[in-house]
């Protein structure tokens, strides 16, 4: 089934828009991001001149996933900062836009709590502004660097853990660079395996519903060469079945003190498919990732987002046409079910890979030991 | 979660188009089909007057479902002998429209013995044309009993395992009068449940890629009066774990002898979800639906259909803008797994409920001795 699709090529790339970009034209600071609404149709800036339109980008997803959530927190702060506007006050707004990426609220508050040290220490608005900027930029950089390695243990451990051949590795939603300072999260391992010329195929999830599988890792991974295959997120059932998969690959947008994984809607019935199939279900995210205030799956806030993402179909192209935006395909009045994500228990996570290393098995003892600074934790 | 969209009605229902009915306009005999690619947008029908018609409405699955897929064929040929066509040819080219449900094979092959039983008698073409038909009305009708069999079956099976309160189904796909001659198979169940006052709620996977329980299932719950809530698929794995499913309910399109089904894409894993989490995963089907002719699970063949049904979005009203009819999501040249059904085997299935009775535990002698013709075969 793979073979009639095997064709790969590790090249150079075409340059890729970055997913963020601080700008300073003569009218004043601006954040720039690449509409992720409107990929792959369209590679389309959105510029943000105040915290307001930041977050509406952040609820509409035109800037989303947690790690890349955290930079553009912390940017809007030095943005609210630089234009003069109230820093408290905007640090709050950005912090609530949205309630599961633990990252958000982690970048707003290194942005901010720099603002004021500098603040309390005397420093003009103009100067604790930029000390904001200072610090958005260094999380920034701390990103990127994070991205490269946990993509270095990633690929490690997946080359320990599965023998033979190239990897063929199923991932859900988009985790590259898009969601990032870097190449990503989970993505970023996916990338490190085809540059070593070990990735045998990406079977790429669509993620319904909003289809950042579609639209954003195909995008990324046709862009980097890779020999990937889209499916319909139910589809996965019938690869695992006939032995098709490897490892699944997945990031987080929030971790507990326990080990369990808030992701995507769509996560957990594949780690319950891992589970069942006895394939490896890896969890790729930043430590900046792990929240050890939330001490289990259950005290995990989970989105609730607007029905219509489901009972619309919305494609980047598409016109206004119902009350969501989109095209109806329910019946009018039907209403919907519409988690963002959805928690996975630590028992069915066989690893998290971080910048710091790698936890496996996954229990509280070993999050909180990574956490607490050891190099390398577990088994990794 | 339920309650908030707890209102459900039983009443008088709007009458609904039969989605194929025979007709005889003085220009010749026709087959008259609910056209349900666009549905819910518009009821509209569609007329074939030849074989070649009804085979793309089958392909484009304008009509489709297992049971009525029988149906349509035996139609197809007995319309086929009524103007005067090649009937051997034309049961050929129905009964291979699609490979993977049974009923289809099984509707042709019971029209065209009649009309060759009738003419080996020496009767006339039309005489000959008048049996087959005769043959695709008593099909119609015995399928509509046996939706109703199957409903009462189902229910007392379901009132059975699960005790108290009402029921919260989860369902798949499209499995009521849309696909049968009565009021379907999986939904003729949810259907009764919801007129003895026993549904709390049914929820409704919307089916990727085609849409199937977005578009039809929430039509016809609608129309019901049901308390129903839609889901994208890869969301019904928070419901089990959030324990807010009582029961599983699906179609089948095959079933093997030794109780391995095939069914709409997305089963499988449902039924790996069940299973983790002790709920009862049950399948409708006819008796018609069982080949004994297909010993396991591995030897059905799995209907692989276009890509473009995952890569691009299709929906009622959209005009035509790319290769497969649909707008583009993912990038151009995307591939595309896309099987149309996954095979779920029996030791994942709780119950098969038929118009006979019901098989439980599934086991290959279960299905043999239903096969036999005992009236309830095993615990049912």
């Amino acid at each position: 089934m793979a073979d009639q699709y095997a064709h790969t090529s590790v090249g150079a790339e075409p340059p890729m828009l970055p997913s963020l970009r601080w700008d300073e034209p003569p009218e004043g600071p601006v954040l720039v991001l690449l509409d992720q609404t409107r990929l792959p149709a369209e590679e389309a800036e959105l510029v943000c001149t105040d915290v307001p339109a930041l977050v509406v980008a952040i609820r509409t997803l035109a800037v989303r996933g947690a790690p890349l959530l955290g930079i553009a927190g912390a940017y809007g702060v030095a943005l609210a900062a630089a234009r003069g506007y109230d820093v408290e006050d905007a640090a709050e707004q950005l912090a609530e836009a949205r309630p599961t990426a633990v990252n958000l609220g982690y970048g707003v508050r290194r942005a901010r709590d720099a603002y004021r040290a500098a603040a309390g220490q005397g420093a003009d608005p103009k100067d604790a502004a930029a000390a904001a900027l200072t610090e958005a930029k260094r999380l920034h950089r701390e990103d990127a660097r994070a991205s490269a390695e946990m993509a270095a243990f990633g690929l490690a451990f997946l080359d320990e853990l599965v023998s033979g051949g190239g990897h063929r590795i199923l991932t859900h939603c988009n985790t590259g660079a898009l969601v990032s300072g870097g190449e990503g999260t989970a993505f970023a391992v996916v990338r490190a395996a085809h540059r070593a010329g070990r990735l045998r195929r990406l079977w790429v999830d669509e993620t319904r519903p909003l289809l950042q599988g579609a639209r954003l890792t195909a995008y990324e991974a046709a862009r980097s060469g890779m020999a990937y295959t889209l499916l319909t997120d139910n589809a996965a059932g019938s690869l695992f079945a006939a032995g098709e998969v490897d490892a699944v690959l997945i990031g987080a947008d929030r971790i507990a003190a326990d080990g369990s994984v808030a992701n995507k809607v769509g996560s957990y019935p594949l780690a319950v498919l891992a589970k069942y199939h006895h394939v490896p279900f890896v969890v790729v995210a930043p430590t900046t990732t792990i929240d050890l205030d939330t001490p289990d799956g259950a005290s995990i806030e989970v989105e609730q987002r607007p029905g219509q993402e489901v009972t619309e179909l919305t494609a980047p192209q598409v016109a206004v046409a119902a009350p969501g935006g989109g095209m109806p395909v329910a019946p009018l009045g039907t209403q919907a079910y519409n988690p963002a994500f959805d928690v996975t228990p630590p028992e069915l996570v066989t690893a998290i890979v971080t910048e710091r290393g790698v936890v496996s098995p996954v229990t509280g003892g070993g999050v909180a030991e990574l956490c607490a600074g050891a190099r390398r934790a577990g088994r990794g």
